[in-house]
């Protein structure tokens, strides 16, 4: 069944890469400087590293000042960051018993900046239980009439 | 260092995790059936609801109706919903090419419910760009000052 919590987890649930990812958000684009910040070996690093680019997130290139190469997010690795903030608003939540260690400011107000779940319609906030998945057009093949699929839906 | 993003990946930097907590939100809830739903051998199966179980994400319970227990979501379970949100989301934008499988509808009015990264003072839109790291509260410790901490925040 498609499902676009499942597909993406081939990238995600892995926690190197959602720690490169993080890395790579705070300016890190040196291979041995990802290595020297997970204490990864440099074969699992490597691995992890071309299986980013493969899926277009990072892309390796020349840097703009001396002859070393870079790992730069794209604009597809960038989209991630909500991702990311949504797992850091859940650890400030439950697993920072001192308090949130870092803030995140927005660069314009200064405000705090947070990934919330929200109706586009009517703009509430949500929460799981507000929630009723449907089938999408995504689901909707020639052969299935819509009553079918909805029988489908498990996501 | 501390870093809310690090320390929930030893939970989510998991797929089989991820995936287990996916069906829980979609109403699964006894071990056959998760184990039916994931195509995952018991004894992994078993290992990852111990630790959803440990970290007070899942609990164990008698069902409501019938002799078997359950695992149902407790309120810190909930609450990682807006992860996999933003992880569909990104799989919607970038995973998806007949369009999204499944539509996540507001139960009230219908519109559609997506993750956003928002400024809580001036309500904007924001994205990794906008973003400025700052020590937090949980990682100005008796010996740190802020000048000193400033420069050990690296997320």
């Amino acid at each position: 069944m498609p499902c676009s919590i499942t597909r993406p987890l081939v990238i995600f649930g892995d926690r190197w890469t959602l720690l490169i990812l993080k890395f790579a958000f705070s300016g890190v684009r040196r291979f041995n400087a990802f290595q020297s910040a997970l204490g990864i070996s440099r074969s699992r690093l490597q691995d992890r590293l071309d299986r980013l680019i493969e899926h277009e997130i990072l892309v390796k290139q020349k840097a703009a000042v001396g002859a070393h190469e870079e790992y730069r997010l794209t604009q597809k690795g960038h989209d991630i960051y909500p991702i990311l903030m949504a797992i850091r608003d859940w650890g400030d939540t439950y697993m920072a018993p001192d308090g949130p260690p870092v803030r995140y400011a927005h660069r314009d107000c200064t405000g705090e900046v947070h990934a919330k779940l929200e109706c586009d319609v009517c703009g509430s906030a949500v929460t799981a239980r507000d929630v009723t998945p449907e089938p999408g057009p995504g689901l909707l093949g020639p052969e299935l009439d819509a009553d079918q699929s909805v029988n489908q839906v498990a996501t």
